[in-house]
Order: C-alpha cells, then sequence, then structure tokens
C-alpha cells in the first residue's frame, strides 16, 4: 500500500478528528504538510495523542499547540527538558541548528523551516531542525540536490563561523551529504567526468535472516572509483564553499536567530522569519 | 513451462471470451500483441476484469475500452487520478515521457508507442510509454540494443533540452541502459577494445533462501575493467549525442506531443502518429 | 557410478529392445554414439519414448526415426513447431547453426555432424547443430580444444559475414568460447606467457544447500590477471581471424546449406556432406 | 531506554541510599560522576556490594571508601592484591599508567584524573587510569578528539621516556588511538587531504547469530585509502612528538608521582594533584 | 589416532593374515611399503579381498599377486578391462605415465617405481604410476621438493618430446606441482625474492555443514602477490628445462619402456628397472 | 575464570600431593614453572598420572622424574620411542631442536631450556625443545619478541649450516615467526616506517556454529600492505642473519650437544648447560 499524500492525510485527519472539538486556530492542512511518511495508523495516533494533551492541560479544545506536540512525540520521541546539557554545547547546537536553518532559508526552492529546537530528543538528537514540504513531490533536479547538500553542511559550517572549531556533531550530516553526492555522480549522471553511466554502490543493506545478497566485489575500476571520489569530495568542497559565503554574508541575522533561540529553546517558522526580515 | 508466444496469446484470448460478448471493435490480437510475458492466468485475469469494468460502466459489450483498461491495471496497479503532482513536475514527466515516445518513433525498427501517460501509477512511475512488441522476438543486433538505449535515454535528453536542468526521475532508465552498454561489451562481443571475450558480472541476482551463490571477486584484471568503464562511457556519451541531435531536429514536434500529453493526460498510437506526420 | 561408455550404452540399448520389434534400419551402434552421458535409465526412457511414438504413428516396429526422435526428445525437450520465428530471424538462425556446422565439418578432427536443426525447441534455443563423436574421448589436446573454440565462433561468424551485422544469438557460445580459452592458459600449461603453472577460477559453482565453499579472493597479481586477459583475447582474436577465412572460402557451400536448411528446418549428416562434396 | 545521565544517576543513587547509613564523607553526587553508563541496576548493585563491604568490615555505616570499591568492582572484576607480577613489569605498569594520568592532567579540558592503580585486575589489565568526567557529554571538538588521543599515547611514550623501550602493553591503546585518528578523517571531515566526505568502515561489528551483513569491499579507490593511511600516520606521528615533549618537559614531576604509585599502588586525585602541583 | 607406520602396518599384517595360508613368495613387508595412510581396517580389508580373490582363482594360497590387487583395488577402485580407449589416446597415455616413471628412476632419492598401469580404472585415471616409499618420511628437503614437481612434469614433458603436441591429461599434475611450487615460496621459505615469511593462501578447503571459515581477502600486497606469481613460473620453468634434458638423453629407453607398457599394459618394477639398466 | 598464576600453581600441586608420598628430590616450585596455561584440573591430572607411572615402576615414592614425565604427557600425548625415523632425518632433527635450544642459551633474558628431545610424540612433532618460564610475564618487549623470533628461527638457520640444505620441518617456525613480526610493526608501532598506527588483520579465526564474523577486505591501502611486507621480511632478514652468526660463532658446542642428543635422545636443562659452559 502507498503512505497517502498530502491531500489523503488532510483527508484522513478530518475523519479522526470529526468527533473532537478543535479550537479555531487548528488548519489541517499545516499538519498534513508536516506529516509526509505518516501512515493512517500514525495519523490516527497523532489526533489521540493531541487529545490527550489537551485533556492534560484542562482545555476543553485541541489546538493547534496540542497537535504539534503530539506530531513530534511521534517524530522524535517524548521531550526530555530536564536533560542536563552544558551552556558551551548548548551553544554550539543552537548554532548547529541555525545553520541548518538559515541555508534552508536562503536556498530559492527549499522547504520552508517549520520549527528549530534544541530541546534535546534523544542522546542522538540534541536538537532538530523542521522543514515543512509545501506540497508532495516526486522528482528532484541536480539544483535541488545540491540544495539538501547546503542545508545539511549548514550545521557544520555555522560551528566553523561562529567558533573556530568543529565537532563530532556533524558526523551524520556528512554521511547523508555524501551520500547524496555519489547518487549525483553514480545514479544520476550529473557529475562531470563520468558520463551517464551508473556505478551500483558496494554497502549492502541490513538483511533479512533467511535472505542474502553479496555483491562479489566492485565492478568498476579503480580508476573510476578514484574519479567518483574525486567528483564527491569537488562536489562538497564547493558547496563548502557556497554555505560558507552565504553564512558569512548573514553573519548578523544568524547569531540573532541563534540568540532568541538559546533564550526560547523552540522557534517556529513565524517567529524565525520576522527575524530574517526585519 | 513456456509463457505463452503470440499466438499462443491470442489463442488463449479466444478461449476466455468465449462466453463474453465483445464489442465489435475488439481486436484480440492486438491485445496479444500488447501481452507479451502474459502467463494464461494472467490473461484469464485480465479478461475478467474487463468483463468487470463493463459492468460497472453498465455496457453490454465487452470493448476495446475496458480490455485495454484491464490490461493496463494488471500491468501497473490501479490509476490514482487523484494524485497530487505539482505543476513544474508534471510538465516534467510529460516531456520525459514524450522523449522516449519521440526516440521510439524516429529509430527504424524500433518497437511502435502505444500509449503515453501521466497519469501516475504508483509512487514511482509519474508516467510511463508503453511500446507495442509487433511480433515475438529473440534475438537482438547490435543496432537493436544501441535503439534501446535510446530510446531510454530519450526521457533525460528531453528534459535536458527542455528545462536545461536534469532531475532524479532519469535514475532507473540510466540503470538499465548503463546494463545494456555493459552487456554489448561484456556478454556480446560487441565492443571496440576487448574482442570476443565474456566478462562475467560480479552482482549476484538476489537469491533464493537456501541457494547461495558467491563470486569470490572479479576474475579479470583492473586494466580490463578500465578498459570496459571506458567502453561502457563512450557508447552513452555517443548515444547521448545522437539522441539530443534527433530531439533537437524534431524539437516543435516534441512539443506539440508534449503539450497535447499535458492537456489529454493519455495519449494512443493514433493521435501520436498524427502529430508526428503532420 | 561411472556413466556407460559406448560400448556399454550399445549392450544397455540391446537389452532394453529385446522385447521390441525393430525395424531392418536400426543400428543401435548409431544410437549408442549419440548418447554420450545418458546413464542407462535415460537410455531405458529413450526406448520406451520411441516404442510409443511408433504405437503412435500406428507402426508395427520401431524404426530409426523413432529412436532419432525419442533421444531428442529426452535432450531438449519436445519440439515445438508451431512457435512463431520472424524470416529474418529464422534466416539468421540458419546461417548461424550452419556456421557451426561447417566449421565443424572443415576442421579435421572434430566430431561430423549428425543434425542441423532451426525447429526452436525452448525460448533459448532457436536452432542447434548436433555433433556425433566417433567414439568416447578421454584426451583433449591443444589442437582440439581450438578447433573446439572454432566450432563455437562459426555461428558468430557467419552471421557477420552474411549480415553485417551480430545478434545477442552468440552470447553463450563466447562465453563458453572463453572459458575453454582460459582453460588452455590457466589449467593447462597451454599458453604463451604463464608457462606451466596454474590459475584457480574465482567463481564458485552453485552450491549446495548446507555445504558452502568461498574463496577469498584470488590468489595471483593484478598484473598477472592481466596476462591471462590478454592471452584468452590473443587466442580468440586469432581464432576469430582463422574462422573467418574459412567461412569466407566456403561461402558459396554455406549458403547452399542454409538456404536448403531454411526449405527443410531440420538436415541430416548425409544431406549436408553430399552439399559440400558436391 | 536511554542510560541515566549524570542528575538521573544521583536521583537514582539517593533512591537506593535511603534505606542505608550513610558515612559524612559520602558525596553522591561524586559517585554519579565516576560511573557513566551505568544502568540504574548496576547503580543499585553497587550500593548493595557497598553495604556489603562495610558490614564485613564491621563498621555501621557505609563509607565512600566502600562505595568506591563497590564501583571498582563492578567495573573491573574483584581485586587480586596477590597476583605476582616481577619488579620490573610493575615498574613499566606503573609509568605506563602515570604516562596517561600526567597527560590527562596536562591537556586543559581533558577529563580530571580520579585514580590510578597498579593492582592488577585480570590478565589484561595490569594497572588502569581512571577519569572523572565532569559532566555527560554529548558533542567532541576536533582538539578534544585529539586530546584523548594524546591521554591513549601517554603510556606507550611514557615507557619510552623512562626506559628507552618498548613493550606489547600499549597494543590496546594503540588500535583505539588508531580508530580516534581514521574517524577524524573519515568520519567528521577533519582531516586536511580527504575534505568533508565521509568514507565507511570494512570491519563489521560481531553479528548476531542470525542478522548478517556483508559489506562486498570497500567503495573508495585504493589513491583514498593511501590517503586515508597517510592523514592517520601524521596525526599519530603528530601526536606522539606533542605526547613526548610534554612529557619531557615534567619528568620529574612523572617521577613523583610514579615512585609514589609504586609505593601506594593506588593514588588518588587529590595525592595527584597535590604532587603535581608542588 | 595416528596411523600406523611401516613397522605398524607389517605388525597389523601380520596379525591378520595368522589364519591365512600364505603363498612361499609373499613379503608382508614388500605389502607395508606399498600402503602408507592405510588404517588398520584397511588393512584387514586388504588381506581379506586378497584371500577372495584366491578362492576365485581357486588358489589353495594367498599370494602376493593377490595381496597387490586386493591393495590395488583399494587404492583406485575395480579395474575395468573393457573400457574402450582409442589407440593414440591409448599411445599418449603410455608415454605421459612412462615420463613419470622415468623421471621417478632417473632422479636420485625420488622413490622408487612399484608399478606402471595403463589399465584405466576411473574416467579421470586413465593410467597410474605407483612409486613405492622405502620408508615412512617425516621431513622433505628443498631438493625433495623439487624432485617431487620433477616426477609430475614427467607425464607433460614425455607427451610433448613424442607427439609434440600437448594434452588436458596434465591438467592435475600441473595444478599439483604448481601447490608445491608455492609451497617452496610462501611456506618453506625457500624462495629467492620473499625471505623467510609466510604467505598464507586464499583457498579455503570445503567446509564442513556448521563450520565457516572466511579469509577477508589477501594480506599481503599485489606486488608480493606478482613475486610470488614470479616465482612460482620460475620454478616451473626451470624444472621443465631440467626434465626435458633428462628425458630427451634417455628418449630411446622411454620408447622401449613405454612401447612394453602398450604391449603388457602393466609394468612392475623389475621389468622396469631391467629396461633402465640394460 | 583465569588460570592460576605459578603461585596458585604451586599451592594447587600442594594440596593434590598432600596424600601422596613426594620423593625427595620433588620440588613443587619446578612443576609449577613448568606449567604455565595449566587449569587445576590438568595439575590434578598430572600429579594423578605421576602416581600411576608409580605405582607401574613399583616405586613406593612419587618422584621428580615421575611428575616430569607425567606433565610431557599433558602436553605433548604419549611418547611413542617405537616410531620409525631414517637416521638422516633424526639427524636434521636434532640439530634442528638444538638451534631453537642454542638461540634460547644464547640470548639475554630469553626462557631457559629445560628439555630437548628427539623422541617424536606425534606425526607433526619430531622433536621438541621446551623453554621453562622464570615466572608469569604480561608484557613483552621490543626485544623480547625479537628474541623470541631468533629461537624460532634457530631450528631452520642449524640445518642451513650443518648440512647446507633446508626441510619443510620449518614451515610451522616460520608461520609463527612471520606473525610475531607482522604484530611487531601493525600491532605493537614498533616498526620504522608505518608508525604508531595499527593495522587489523585479515584473517579470521575459525568461528562457531553460528555466530559469523565477516570483514569486508583489508582498509588499508595496497601501498601500505606492501611497506607492512618489506618491514616483515626486513625483520626476518635481519634476525635470519644474526641467527646465523651466532649459531656459527658456537658452532662447535651445537656440535657437541646434537652428538649428546643424539645419543642419548633427552637433554635436560643441566646436561645442556654442562655443555655450553666447559
Amino acid at each position: 500500500m502507498d503512505r497517502p499524500d498530502i491531500n489523503g492525510r488532510e483527508a484522513i485527519l478530518k475523519i479522526h478528528t470529526q468527533k473532537i472539538k478543535l479550537a479555531a486556530d487548528v488548519d489541517l492542512k499545516v499538519i498534513a504538510q508536516k506529516t509526509p511518511g505518516f501512515s493512517g495508523a500514525d495519523l490516527a495516533n497523532a489526533v489521540n495523542e493531541a487529545a490527550l494533551l489537551a485533556v492534560r492541560k484542562k482545555k476543553t479544545t485541541v489546538g493547534m499547540v496540542e497537535l504539534d506536540e503530539a506530531v513530534d512525540r511521534i517524530i522524535g520521541g517524548l521531550e526530555k527538558k530536564n536533560r542536563v546539557i552544558n551552556q558551551k554545547e548548548k551553544k554550539i547546537v543552537a548554532y548547529h541548528e541555525v545553520g541548518h536553518a538559515m541555508m534552508a532559508a536562503l536556498t530559492p526552492g527549499a522547504e520552508p523551516v517549520h520549527k528549530i529546537s534544541i530541546i534535546p530528543r534523544r542522546l542522538a538528537a540534541l536538537g532538530y531542525t523542521q522543514q515543512r514540504p509545501t506540497e508532495d513531490r516526486y522528482l528532484m533536479s541536480h539544483e535541488e540536490l545540491l540544495s539538501k547538500i547546503d542545508v545539511l553542511l549548514g550545521g557544520r559550517v555555522a560551528e566553523k563561523i561562529m567558533f573556530n572549531s568543529v565537532t563530532t556533531g556533524a558526523g551524520n550530516d556528512l554521511m547523508r551529504a555524501t551520500d547524496i553526492a555519489r547518487a549525483i555522480v553514480s545514479e544520476y549522471g550529473m557529475g562531470e567526468t563520468l558520463g551517464l553511466a551508473t556505478y551500483p554502490k558496494q554497502r549492502n543493506p541490513v538483511f533479512l535472516q533467511t535472505q542474502q545478497a553479496f555483491s562479489g566485489g566492485r565492478e568498476y575500476s579503480d580508476e573510476t572509483a578514484a574519479k567518483l571520489d574525486n567528483e564527491i569530495k569537488s562536489i562538497l568542497d564547493e558547496r563548502e564553499q557556497h554555505v560558507s559565503e552565504m553564512l558569512l554574508t548573514h553573519k548578523e541575522n544568524m547569531i540573532q536567530v541563534a540568540e532568541l533561540l538559546l533564550k526560547k529553546e523552540v522557534l517556529y517558522e513565524e517567529d524565525f522569519l520576522k527575524l530574517l526580515n526585519q
């Protein structure tokens, strides 16, 4: 079964909220935009969770705040406001997340920022930046793939600019950026030296118990592997350069956003855009 | 058991339609042409599906339209007319599919286009171009393998020409084109530098649960692997060049077809040929 | 248990035909020659099949025709006279098979041609040329290995000469020719640059369920692998050259045989030799 | 479930010590600092163990000494005071551990030394140096990764300085230092020649019985592998040089600490700092 | 349990023949020499088999002939005197076996030839030469390893000298000779460029069902692999040269032995030596 | 559970010999020195075995001789005085073992020789030299690793010096020496060109049935592998040179020891030292 698309999700949300009194501010289309990849069951779950939250807060209607929090809980686990993070790390995390958010805001066509948070969720997620897809998307252009890399590198570059030092916090971002750069060159024929041919990956996914697949080593030559490595490195070098220039140009803005984030711990789209456009 | 050939399929269709009132326009030979690879059960299924469709439409006979739709349903799943695709993606998809179709029409000996559709079926298939084999084929000449690559590259090249940008939508086309180019050089001795010798693939198919095969790494040298890579790249470069020239020459035609497709969402052979030959 | 040799097979055939009325033309020695690799059970099977065929044809004796067909059925599955092949492919297949047969006839010491057929058996076998071993053989000289390659390449070269184009139909022939060329250099010490040392294969056979063998990668150096590749290519280049010269010299003969084959669909040794020696 | 953080551990310790009479010197915050990675059950265990130790010593309260020993038992197994080590090895071990401790003390931002011991625990652990994290940490800067390497190399360099000879005792330290250096270059984009791209490891972890993962060989080229090797070697060469300079500068201090350690077998933070700051 | 040594085998044979009437010519020491590797059960088996053979021949005593044949049956399966081999192959086989035997006779210190036979045993064994160890051996010198290669290459070189052509019959000899040459260089430190270091094999033995071992690829460099290849090739080239010279020098003798072997099918040590020393 | 150390073993031996009458010459400390790696059960076993031996010899006390033999039996299986070895091999074995023993005696800090024997135990062990650790050791210096290589190479070099020929008998010694040389360079950072980094092994240990680990090929570059090969070869070349010089210098002594060993078959520490120091 395909997961529901944006229209499907809105329709499902309507069904599940029929017997619930919604606050005036609730816009189910916004919730549908925030939940790509959710199954019908996930959406039902979120609505129930939101209703429970409203009950706990002794509210008579379920508002946008509850729906938003319910969705967040399902995405990233329960918030742990009481986790201890030292002030220096908190600052690094804030600038890292704002780096992502700035690049999302500064890149034409990138998905708008929905929320920036430095309330840690799990050990591995000290903060996060949530983008809001404006519509379901099925194709990705070369430019869009590069802008995805830009957003991923934003966190790291912001750390570098502000603290002249980098941390292990960017590890996962770099792995994902490398994967996109590799796909550009080896899957989508968008590279400069390797033409339209595709070069299959060596890494196998984790296997089911009884079904095993092995690649018996890579098919292409070491020379081709070196060209792949060089193109991937080039792409990332170039994007890092671009992201650096962008964030330096908007450094003041970035500081304002980060300082507000440190104070409030969570920033929503509206507040964020206000600061950017002032 | 071998799947039935074109004659076999027509015979099977005759049997399954014996108790069904067929409309005057029904030509079972055409359905047989459209269904290479169908088993007897698949054909029976298609006939039943067509009958049900006719019932739903309150028709007293089963027509070509129903049979055609039934075959399509079996091939690609139920149509989802209500999936939301943004207008820009729709346009890209249309030109991509028309690129395939144009190359099929412009390449002597290629299978004629039966249908072009931009009604998305599954997430992965935003549109499709269906070619109609004129007869069962068992051999493929060097020229035919190249023309298969041309048709595959047509989608990508059309995107490039029209939007000066390429998308991830061509990923699967490129993988299949690379596989054909590799087979030309490494299985069929049709390359230029590697002679008649064959060079076995490293990639293993997905295995049955209890039967495992491993290749212990490639047998041929890295030098030979580099020659393979270069020949594959050469073939694809040359075909891309050829496809570019063809589609640029017929750019006006391509635009007419694509614009009509965007309006009608589905084009059949007849309409398509009319536009090409005007 | 060893499979029976030619004498053993004749003896077994004698036993199984004791209670069957054989036609005067039956020569069990010929059947024994045609069935290397058959087990006792296979031979019994063939005799039964022949008897059934005779019954169906309402004959009172089992003749050479029935025995021959029965053996063919066991080797290649039931004939499918009604499969549709287009005329162009039929012509390619005919010349391809005659190419094999001509090389078998023109190579001193090669096994004589027993039968050439373009009645397709399975999808993968559009035609076939059957050679008749004149005796059981246990050793193969360097020259004989090369002549085996010549016969394998005959099909492909004939296509090239007649149609100036090559097809995928030679894929399996090329794989087998490559395997023989590799064995010449890497198993039998008959190459020119690698001496008497042997170089084990990397490809593992398909495994039994519970018994697995892995080679941990090749033992010899990349330099040695390149030498192997070069020698294999050299051997195949040279044999292709030789086969080309032979078939061009006998091109008229080849056309006569192929045209007769296209008319009759099956040629037996006698007819074939008559045409060659006219 | 996440393991409890420092606050969580202190809270858990408070609960488990509610029914136990604690001595006046007990500071549960210190115990919480010493036990990162402990589960709730581990902490309960330690408290019980401490109570038992107090009973054996016929004390009426559980003191810091008992809690400390109980934690040590859980970390490293029971102490074996009676294991025989020859005097020369004892001396090597002492200087090795003091080398670790000195580097921890001399590196700004490194976690302070809690305890140095040359009482062997298991065959593989002739001595150990325990650092005390001052707070839970989630990010690691480039400088901190290097200082972790420095502390690991301290043992080896101390041996070299004092005995002009090195032993196998540093094997595990070197493996861990290499892993950190590799991560700097291949996971965190902190190297000098390989940019921000990541290069996945080849070594697989030990697998669960029924779930298997295979990498089919490395994806990056041999040239890139050589660059990785060179950067890793460079990092370790440079750190060794730095550690050498530091320990030579503080050689007198190091000798004082080591001689005291040889006499007392265990040194605590307080004694250690006193010697350093005299 | 260790297999019995030569003394042990003689003792076991004595026990098993106690209740059997032996002919005057029986020398159990000779049988013990012929049966290295036999277990006690194998020896008992051979004695029983010999007794049965005597009974079938209606002899009242068990003679050397029966014991010899019984041992042969156990080693190589039942003789098949009636297998058909053509005369040319028979001649090749005869010279091949005599090539082995001549080298065994001409190499000081090689084990003496016990029997040469061209009565085929199994498909794979058209003939064989049996050497008789004069005593149990535990060590092998460099010279002895080379002389083992000489005996293995004798068959191939004899074919070359007599027929100026080589066959696939030497395949197994070459594989074993290559293995010995590889062991000389990579296991026993007897090579010229690779010193005393050992280089482990990549090929894994066939595995038991449930116990698997994998080497994750070779540890040594490609440069070292090339050196290994070169040394192995050198050794085999040199030995081939030496064997060629030896057999050319004794060509007349070789022809006499081979012709007698073709007439008698089996030659024993005595006849063989008579011809050599005439 | 850790195996007992030297003190532990002595204590365990005291317990198990409490009810046994020991001869005056028994020194349990010496037995404890001879049995590193023995478990408590192994020690109990040895004591029982010694008691049985004394009973068989009708002695009223258990002496050092019985304890020593019992330990030997457990280490190496029952002695087989009656195995036949030819005189030449016996001589080679004697000089090989004396080569090991001489290097052990001539290397400062090496463990003293306890016993040299040329009474074969198993097929694979024609002789052996037993060293006596003077104490339990936990660390190994670079010099000690090299002296371990020296003792391993002693056997091979002695063969070379005395017979100007080498045998397969050194195969296992060379493999172990190579492993130590590799560890020096790749695990302990004691090499000259590869710094402190570690380079993990490719060879996997034999696996348990259900737990599998695979390395997906080596992580380091071919260039690094070549450096490893060169360093390993260098170390072994240099040690061979050193061992050669040592044994040539003490050649007369070596001959005296070997001749006595050939006469007596077993030499104990005392006799050996007497000859060396005369």
